[in-house]
């Protein structure tokens, strides 16, 4: 299994808080490696508390099912095949916001959560995030 | 940050409490600090049991994400972009009740949370609480 | 089940709060009814954070068993008959600053628990709490 | 209340894996807000995965009480004052390694775990990154 660094986290939190700034947003930026497990955090100051946690369950929603967290998302409404999938894993989150990273191989090393603004800007950071590598 | 202090925090639970009366409800009330730190509760004779954790969930939810609970609870309805979002931050109430507390300069300071009644009432209290400063 | 009611609870929050500035500690006062349910709660400024969580855990403990939580430490030390009782009930705790609260009548009607300085200073505060009916 | 600042949070980071890498061994860190709210994290390559929970539980215990981790745990031992205080707060670590932070006034803005080696490191690590400040 490859496993992001590190040094490679803190790039893409570095990269997450510089598109944030770019988007003028306050962001809750976290990095889990391929085992779900948290390697880098970041909290902007004056970003929502709530987001703390949400962040950290984007991140490892995108790694659980090697897909945006969107697109879990689609597929949980009422209705839909994924019913309710968020009271799996203490607690999914299923809206934008959390993306795969992957190394230059194409090989899944990590993912990245993002959360503080809209779902939109959400994602926007995460994937920028995940392109630093 | 500014921090509400148990003098200010009992003033927002003699408000509410008088609000209350005036409507002839049995509340719930929570008020939690700047970190969502509960700082004052009061249960009214016979109000429900099960408001004593929703009031908190309430006042801890407005501070989160800084603002009215309502807020939250009309994105994250099936088909919105917060859908599910109250499975984080072991567990989110995203309907009426919750409200944060500003001080005079308008700096956020905490949050109260109400409930005990219709969600009409649960907002018109804790919003009678979060004016008392 | 006689019941305490949110008067009584204010009158021994208050009792407490008195007993803590003569003693010059800050204390977290935490006040269950007879079915452990929360009834009203004060954290004075600056009190510690983490008593925020063991003078409710306090007041339960001592509701869940009639009587001073200390007692109960007493029998759940190693090689005691109650050895890490601590585990159930969501998490007991089992040194003093926990008290049942009785009626004139000497009825349990609720518990309070105090967490914030010595555990003879929490204690003797919930003591001053509890004697105030 | 002061509240620690996410560049702030970061030095103590970088101090401590600074510290890290001098006594040669692998540390989680983690930084949390005068609220106790996570602010930053760093996960050191092959650091022990049990230790992510740990530094973080070693940073709120340390805010929870205003005092090292290792103080609380000389009195959570059997026949201690404490006893078994862990299980408040949704689970304290009460061996060394959690430093409260404090601005140039004295003023508490945060607290710093560490998690990853003995405790003696543990606690040289955490001390690295709270002087940092």
């Amino acid at each position: 299994m490859s496993n992001i660094t590190l040094e490679q986290a803190r790039k893409v939190v570095d990269a997450a808080i510089k598109k944030s700034e770019e988007l003028g947003v306050k962001m809750n930026i976290a990095v889990v490696d391929a085992g779900t497990n948290l390697v880098a955090f970041n909290k902007m100051d004056d970003a929502w508390l709530g987001s703390i946690d949400i962040s950290q369950k984007k991140a490892r929603t995108a790694r659980y099912f090697n897909m945006d967290t969107g697109e879990i998302g689609k597929l949980s409404q009422p209705g839909g095949s994924l019913y309710n999938i968020e009271h799996s894993n203490n607690g999914l989150i299923t809206f934008p916001g959390g993306v795969v990273i992957k190394d230059g191989s194409g090989n899944i090393i990590g993912a990245v959560g993002v959360s503080g603004s809209t779902v939109e800007d959400d994602h926007a950071v995460a994937s920028a995030g995940a392109s630093a590598l």
